[in-house]
């Protein structure tokens, strides 16, 4: 076997049916999911598509018309405040306060008002720019005199689904995260004695609670997407498509959905033909650190140096716990760097350097990188398993806490609950990952598994995006069980119906032996008269 | 978008753990599987890998040591006539009569009957090399000392899982048809409720009636699964590997299950993520006809021609039949080359000519081939797709009545009931197929579908038995859960403890309650004394 394979990659594309140069309408999500939508945008722009994205007048990330997409921009009536970073760092304080409260059944109830709560404004937000879309009878002429071939949107906020029903384009996900629950779930059979629910932080291999507490998850997902999520844009199907359209079918109906996921990283499950994976599609080589940061990276010598970030959505972490992590960094021989906004813990070491952004792929790709303190958000993880680091996971909010607890399951992490974090225990986990060489060992594993891949995802990515657009669709990968109802999905009307034949044939055949009993018992009896 | 998407394929196949020129055991199934192994085998060998194969004296196609691998041949106590292949011709004889008494449930109880006996005797004699092996110790030895890195089998006869187990090698499957039903039914979940089960010919999208009909032959082929093929093999494991072992979980726990299967053809269903769609691997343009074949093709002048063959494992049909179907040929225009062995038809036409073999890819691929008159196995069902040629379909046995649905659902294929068959149905049929546009266009569609992929499902398959060898094994992409028992898997235990704990709160309720009006009763009572 040759470390590369030469394969004679035979490209079987028809070029019958080609688009060439196709017109892409994009509806991307804000924060750290426009990080991956945007990578995509510009590989498909690279290709020679022309790429629109809708976005609001009060975007922080997506700006207007750059040199690879033009950009529809919708202002909102209302700007409400999800809008604005301080909301998530106002949700991150509440969601903090709630957990150290601990396990009891309030503090549940509480944290899962909050969740409600947010999710219902984010997506409140989002069904308004689709009102402001559909009754602006301009923008949406010129939307359908740009004759798109196709809507490519982050079903995180599906408003894009409507429009493309609208405009009978056909659609691709860029997905994990959907609704309330993981893509796969909305899309694919879940067994939950096996499939981990998102929200609910537990292995593929559960005890019997686990399961129990993992159908419940399911449950209350299943309600959190019906009663929280979907009435938003429920009404806006019923007021522009009627009653005979059902919101939740034309999420389900997409052609394929690209899946940031690899199962390197989450569990093994079952999926569907339509499902593309591209889990770690952003992850590329490392590039050479500024002088400053390699001349501070060098100086860790042989120890190397241990990197901290929590995400684009929270810039920082109450005083309280910084001054334990600046603590705990203080005693150990490597160099720390630490993305960190807000107050400045006064008892920093002088090992440690406090930066407000840091080329996080870089440095994760540095030979003297060590250990990555990290909250567990999908593009931190898969960077991190590209470059084969480990990592002390810091998880603070949303699938942060399972996607660190599957790198746990694998040897690769290490979890510090944030809320019950102390200097002592905070120095324990990067001892343990920095020491005990199984940490580096499995990261290395699963990094050499996840690169060994036939094409890059991001190419990938761009293969089914445009597959999509020279066959119109996809059809022939999506089951259409969806539209089934939901007795005769789940067999439940051929199961009565089962039953009830095998009751009648035992009842015809207790009938039929009372009779004969009957008739023996009366032809025996005139006998002993 | 270019014709060919000049994507950058980046390779990112690590080098670390690369085996050059690995050891490959195959365990193959005879007749037309083994047309599909070979050509994976030629495959492997030309990309540097020795390759073993196991084969019995008495193989019908399976030659011993040739220019691509190496055989272990053995020799069977006793040779059972399916080995034979007159076994195949007297068993569809006898399905043919069968089938043409009709729906009653005693044909039907006698199909299944001869289905049972064949299926145990091929298994037996599966079994009976297993027992060769294990009992053979200088062969097991000679086996053990060739350092095998994995083992390839067909699991259609799946002998070949025990010795995996026994040497502790990964397993890689070319599977579609395994044991009594496809192979997805065994790894992924199937609802039965737009799942058609392997062995009942429905469309994806069923009446009730076909749903009641399609859990049943679910149960039917459980049955068949665990009573008349697996007691063979578990009496082997029983032997060999002691009672903690269960066949069934060794089936269940290959590497990589590589299947003959693309979503053109298949309906859409849930599937695993270390299933690997090879369907149509076999798949290759035409090459030219020899000099007589394409004089005789080109004299069908603008008509152009019709083929027809039944597959590698029927010869020839009962001659009321074939007399039939030559009438019905001498009736058109098209010119015919009709695959056939056994008595020759007497009413045969001028236009037809009778070949002992043909070369059935050449003739598809040619511009003047109009349709195909085919059995429906899965081989010949590729290359018609492949080559864009519409097909009468005339299923004989096993899952060639579905194959053909599966088409005909499409608008690709006209089905003729071979029991049925007349010169004027037939002749109909073939005049539908040749005058609708849309049969044509249909297949073509799924042609332009079929070749649009990344990379050809030939190549697909050889790179993930390298990745097998390269990591030995790939248990990330496996899901244990066929571990788990039954009533767990099924979440019973845990829907049944929620069930117990829901009526011990409503219990808890009602006693409350009546606890509560009994007391405000008796408080009432002495105040009315």
């Amino acid at each position: 076997m040759g470390s590369i394979p030469g394969l004679s990659l035979l490209l079987l594309v028809v070029s019958v049916s080609s688009v060439h140069g196709g017109k892409i309408l994009v509806f991307p999500v804000d924060g750290s999911h426009w990080v991956n939508m945007n990578l995509l945008i510009q590989s498909l722009h690279a290709r020679g598509h022309e790429v629109t994205v809708v976005r609001t007048a009060t975007s922080w990330y997506i700006k207007e018309n750059t040199a690879h997409y033009h950009s529809i921009t919708v202002t909102l009536p209302e700007a409400i405040s999800i809008e604005d970073q301080d909301f998530f760092v106002t949700f991150l304080v509440k969601m903090l306060a709630i957990q150290k409260q601990g396990g009891s059944l309030i503090s549940f109830a509480n944290f899962y008002w909050e969740i409600f709560t947010v999710l219902s404004k984010i997506h409140q937000q989002a069904s308004l720019l689709g009102v402001e879309i559909f009754e602006n009878k301009t923008l949406m002429q010129r939307i359908r005199d740009t004759d798109f071939d196709m809507v490519l949107l982050d079903p995180g906020l599906p408003v894009g689904v409507l429009v493309a029903h609208e405009l009978k384009l056909p659609t691709v996900f860029n997905v994990r995260w959907i609704t309330s629950g993981e893509g796969h779930f909305v899309v694919a059979p879940s067994p939950t004695s096996y499939v981990p629910t998102s929200g609910f932080a537990a292995p593929d291999k559960m005890t019997f609670v686990q399961r129990v507490k993992n159908l419940l998850h399911y449950l209350l997902n299943t309600c959190i997407d019906r009663f929280v999520v979907c009435p938003h844009y429920d009404r806006l199907v019923a007021r522009y498509f009627g009653p005979d359209v059902s919101f939740y079918h034309l999420l389900q109906g997409a052609d394929i959905w690209l899946m940031r996921v690899d199962f390197v990283f989450e569990f093994p499950r079952p999926t569907m033909p339509n499902i593309v994976y591209i889990g770690g599609f952003q992850c590329k080589p490392s590039e050479p650190l500024s002088s400053e940061l390699e001349e501070f990276v060098q100086s860790s010598g042989e120890h190397g140096f241990i990197l901290m970030a929590l995400g684009t959505l929270v810039k920082g972490l109450p005083v309280e716990i910084t001054s334990e992590i600046a603590a705990a960094f203080a005693q150990i021989p490597q160099k720390v760097i630490w993305r960190h906004v807000g107050e400045r813990p006064n008892n920093l070491g002088n090992n440690t350097l406090l930066v407000k952004w840091m080329p996080q792929n870089d440095l994760l790709g540095h030979p003297k990188a060590r250990a990555f303190v990290a909250h567990g958000g999908t593009n931190g993880v898969y960077e991190s398993i590209y470059h084969g680091v480990p990592i002390i996971g810091m998880p603070l909010m949303f699938d942060q806490f399972e996607n660190v607890l599957r790198l746990e399951a694998r040897g690769a992490a290490k979890v510090v609950e944030v809320t019950k974090l102390t200097q002592q225990n905070f120095l324990e986990a990067i001892q343990e990952v920095l020491h005990n060489p199984s940490y580096r060992r499995n990261m290395k594993r699963l990094s050499e598994l996840h690169r060994d891949k036939p094409m890059h995802p991001l190419d990938t990515a761009v293969y089914w995006i445009e597959f999509v657009m020279r066959h119109k669709g996809a059809s022939h990968l999506r089951t259409e069980s969806f539209k089934m109802r939901w007795y005769a999905y789940y067999s439940v009307d051929v199961l009565c119906f089962l039953l009830a034949v095998l009751l009648l044939l035992a009842a015809a055949v207790v009938a039929s032996v009372r009779f004969l009993c009957f008739r023996l018992c009366r032809r025996r009896k005139p006998k002993q008269e």
